[in-house]
């Protein structure tokens, strides 16, 4: 079985891996939105649609059809290892004892994830050392999440934020902003990317202290600059620079 | 013109977007090794080769062809926003008057960066919030690189160590390690990936303690586990969790 992340959505973001991947499976399991990204390359393939948030469902179903003899496509959006499903299938065979399930043969293909189509559409915001940040507390506890986003802020790491507000979690953006106002400045380039290489995508820039938390939702990837993350005069384009200029005799 | 992440090396890992960019450009810029990785995707265009280290004269090089009315390709390795060429190009539009280069339209097609191969080779390492470090202090100064080293040990991040060793700079990784083993136990799991995608590609998984820098030089990704991160009984390969066992009713 392979568990294959497709990329933000498009087409062309997708790898050759991911597409062969995809041609080999005689069985497609993933989040319904996701399968319909695929559109014609799933055709006279059975597929095995599921529900937002029914990941373990999942990432069973796939293990199971895979353990039955079929050829499972397991699929992500981005990048199947990054806040994907990859993680979820090595936690099921490493805590649970199936006999069936340990005869499988896994490979995991790598696709772009949003802070990459993201940063490429801005530019270059993550052009130096960054971190990705998740700020659902559904699985990780506040806390956790809370001290990363100090210590990123801290040491001037450019913030990659996933899963940065839903409509039940109204209020970590607003804190994890406070949180970095206390170290950046507001003037911080901040960048929203929604639903990127998907009908209806959107990009923005603004500032730390001037953004809107109502205008970002479950399918808005925020990118977060550093001290040093600039905006290219009248454009729509950021970059964090590694030092060039610095070490450049003057 | 366009800059192009390439992905690790093999024509698989490459996006549909990659490839389009590259076959419609008339002139390809790019350090030697990453225009031998295209191989046959060259015939027919005029290459502009250049020396590893001499990024500035890759990225100038290519927009003055682009300006001059070029269809330029500049490729990175990787992903062309993740400590490759693409902040620099923007970082000299930025700071440098140049009329002709300001008339470039510029475009970045992201692709798979060292640490997403790494990490599907070897699982699902990545599975939770991480950081991307690189370990050159050629243009970074290296109180900067300690600082956020010892804030991604202290938050529990999972960390991707780029350029984490070469012949001029032997220190930097044991370094790194001490820092880390100050916060992390000496069994959490490291995985060593190099040259994946290309020839004599290798991956081997340690632990933090016994983590030897000699095994490791510049074309070595290098992933640090967090506190949580496990390696399955008997084989090599690494997860990192996102809690969804924490969160199981038992």
């Amino acid at each position: 079985m392979t568990i294959v992340g497709i990329g933000p959505g498009d087409v062309a973001s997708r790898t050759g891996a991911a597409d062969e991947a995809i041609a080999a499976a005689t069985d497609v399991v993933g989040y319904r939105l996701y399968l319909d990204l695929l559109g014609p390359a799933l055709t006279g393939k059975t597929t095995h649609q599921s529900d937002l948030g029914a990941e373990e469902e999942r990432a069973r179903k796939a293990l199971d059809l895979a353990a039955s003899g079929r050829a499972v496509a397991l699929v992500s959006s981005g990048d199947a290892g990054i806040y994907g499903l990859a993680s979820l299938v090595f936690e099921l065979l490493d805590r649970e004892e199936h006999a069936a399930w340990q005869r499988v043969a896994i490979g995991v293909v790598p696709g772009v994830s949003a802070m990459q189509a993201a940063a490429a559409r801005l530019g270059a915001p993550l052009g130096h050392d960054f971190c990705a940040i998740s700020l659902s507390d559904l699985l990780t506890p506040w806390a956790t999440i809370e001290r990363r986003l100090k210590a990123a802020a801290a040491a001037d790491f450019v913030i990659a934020l996933y899963n940065p507000r839903s409509a039940r979690r109204g209020t970590q953006l607003q804190i994890a902003c406070d949180i970095l106002l206390a170290e950046r400045g507001g003037d911080t380039p901040v960048a929203l990317a929604r639903n990127l290489g998907r009908d209806g995508e959107s990009v923005a820039v603004t500032t730390l202290a001037a953004l809107d938390p109502v205008a970002v939702d479950m399918l808005t990837l925020v990118i977060i600059g550093n001290s040093t993350t600039r905006k290219l005069a009248g454009k729509m384009l950021l970059y964090t620079p590694r030092g060039y200029a610095a070490k450049r005799p003057r």
